[in-house]
């Protein structure tokens, strides 16, 4: 069964699906190995992207169009519990990564008066471009499992930030998962199938969907659109930027605790757009906020996407022609001493909010090095002037530690962290 | 700007747009006039389905990947104002299903000191399939609007079904829109600009996204799974179906009002699913409740997923291999006379609800000729004694009248409901 993938499993029928049952106990044995065919980089849709590496998958990986983001409270106050845990949601997402069952046993295998080890509704969809990519927040580094002299320094609650409206219940998280792919169904199934594994040992605290990449993390990605409509990320650190990501993504050596190297902290907010009013505002206002025109994306002293903005520049009057608290001015890395994010936000839409309101907006994240240093002062400036804020609500808001990649089938989340 | 998509808009950049601002006039003129390119079918995920036809679109389309549904109340009492917007949003979805902006003077034309005419998202955007249906709910026939005569009797109140946990406010509503799209982008900007257009005379009751569609409707398409993982849709009928449609689709002279004919009638469930409760389900309890295999969604009886179910079937003790209150069984057409339904659900995930529960489901969608001889009869059967009932609950009901199509730029929605 190891290098059998859902799609080709579909293909034999109830017949195949019998047999697998009974060659259960071989495929045990095997379901730790590395699957035979792992393509470099995901070039189409139902491709698979590599579990393995040196970096976890889902940071720098070309963005995909859809995210389901979970965030976990452990329950269990065993250590061993939750390593235990951490050890099993390793295996099973590097077989659903590679459009494989989350268990060992086949899809729908096992023996009948069991569940199944595969919820099964991803059943025939291909990996999709599915990525895992796994965080360990602040309130995981206390007593209960011994952790509290490993928390990084980096590591530091946000502070509370100008006009938050922040719900305690969907914020936070002790562990977060964060699941991307081409097909929600394939990202569902993911996180699904970890919660019900986690089952007895941690339980969901909050979850969301997002669809339509708000930024590119690749040069090969067209810049794509916010629900205010104008182009998001143009700014965005980018996989191909190597020595940008060396200083700007990559927690290094010296940084804080080695567990830690080769990992990335991740902000996340959710951030309500108060779609209504906004669609009501002038198409002039809409441009000035961002300082960018909506159609191509420009900014306002430019002609294309990419053109650099001059902040210096003035037009009538001797004002600038980006006003003095546009949004591209406040969150330009110049106005930050340099400081960078990789952001890989989503749209969300939860339906509308019983006031006849849609309930959607962006829910944003953010990968560095350093959030002290990078995420915080750049939001202290947006959150103190930014006029985006008269349209825009933060309502959540996570912060997680996500360690380096698990290099082979022998190594599992969170395997330095708990040595 | 009439012949011109949202795709080849972009490609102009700023200029383009500038221009086409100048050509506001002209725009507005050729606004009503249908587009010259319309494929027959959509082929490509990113093609165009018709809006012109005898039936809406969005009925026996093959069922597009994604959905955003949202139901309105109407807040203007005045009759010429709720027909004056039936028309604009008609040329709007004229516009927006063939990839154009909502709008009649460009994607974000206008004067710079008005709100755009569209909100942008889209922008760069292909038609992606999209599709927009409307439906006129029992309570639109009041005495608001004079209609209260017009009132097809198949739009007959639901009864009440056993178990059922209805949410009055997510449920009804005096019009309700259904886009369907392969990219929810595109279907939540058709939503979005809907309600925009609507300011001021609707609200937005409630909406819902949903991925994954769980039902075909062309023999074209493979059989998709719900969230239970089991096949959803095998016996669905189909658009090859050409006398079933005829007999258990369409409104068809003498069945009620002349302005129905043509038309459908929907009824809309949003179904939870106690997802973590079926997950710890043994396999053979899943394939005991649906009557089917779980791989290959073949009935018990048979082997694979479109042989016929032999209810008579018995097995060890003379107990039937499909039991008596399989879901296959009380559901399946035999049950009921024949009657038999177009079904276009999709899967749902609304995040979590608090309790470390995924709020998930199914938002089932049912386009029939008569609910009183079709949705209601299996449904009442299947709220009696469906073993599924342990795992679901009804959370919302909706009932709509959709009219039959809109034949060209001089017809729109309701015309013939109003005349």
């Amino acid at each position: 069964m190891s290098g059998i993938s859902r799609r080709s499993l579909f293909g034999l029928g109830a017949a195949g699906v019998a047999a697998a049952g009974a060659g259960a106990v071989a495929a045990r044995v095997l379901a730790d190995e590395p699957p035979a065919a792992r393509p470099v980089s995901s070039s189409s849709a139902s491709d698979a992207v590599p579990f393995y590496g040196r970096h976890q998958a889902g940071i720098t990986t070309p963005a995909q169009d859809r995210l389901h983001f979970v965030a976990f409270d452990v329950t269990t106050t065993e250590r061993a519990e939750l390593v235990d845990l951490l050890q099993e949601w390793t295996a099973a997402a590097a077989r659903m990564t590679q459009g494989r069952d989350a268990g060992a046993f086949g899809a729908v295998g096992g023996a009948p008066e069991a569940p199944p080890d595969d919820t099964g509704e991803a059943l025939g969809l291909p990996a999709s471009g599915l990525t895992l990519t796994v965080g360990f927040g602040p309130s995981l580094f206390d007593e209960r499992f011994g952790l509290a002299g490993r928390r990084p320094p980096a590591l530091a609650d946000l502070p509370a930030f100008a006009g938050d409206g922040l719900l305690p219940e969907i914020s936070g998280g002790d562990i977060c998962v964060q699941a991307c792919a081409h097909d929600p169904q394939v990202a569902v199934h993911a996180i699904r199938n970890l919660a019900r594994i986690g089952f007895g040992r941690v339980t969901v605290r909050y979850s969301q969907l997002g669809f339509g990449r708000t930024s590119s993390t690749s040069r090969t990605q067209a810049t794509p659109r916010n629900l205010m409509g104008f182009k998001d990320g143009t700014n965005n650190l980018k996989l191909e930027d190597t020595a940008m990501l060396r200083d700007h993504l990559w927690a290094a050596p010296g940084d804080g605790p080695a567990w830690m190297d080769g990992g990335a902290y991740l902000v996340t907010r959710k951030i309500r757009m108060h779609i209504e009013t906004w669609d009501r505002a002038p198409l002039a206002e809409q441009e000035a906020i961002f300082g960018r025109d909506k159609g191509e994306g420009a900014p306002l002293t430019g002609k294309a996407e990419f053109d650099e903005p001059d902040f210096a520049k003035t037009g009538l009057g001797g004002e600038p022609v980006i006003p003095r608290d546009a949004h591209v001015r406040l969150a330009h890395p110049t106005s930050h001493g340099g400081a960078r994010l990789l952001r890989r936000g989503y749209n969300y839409v939860d339906g509308s909010d019983g006031l006849g309101r849609l309930d959607a907006g962006l829910f944003f994240m953010a990968y560095q090095r350093d959030p002290r240093r990078q995420f915080v002062p750049v939001q202290q400036a947006l959150a103190a002037t930014d006029p985006l804020n008269e349209y825009i609500k933060h309502v959540s808001s996570g912060l997680f530690a996500c360690p380096p990649g698990v290099v082979d089938a022998s190594d599992h989340w969170g395997r330095a962290l708990f040595a």
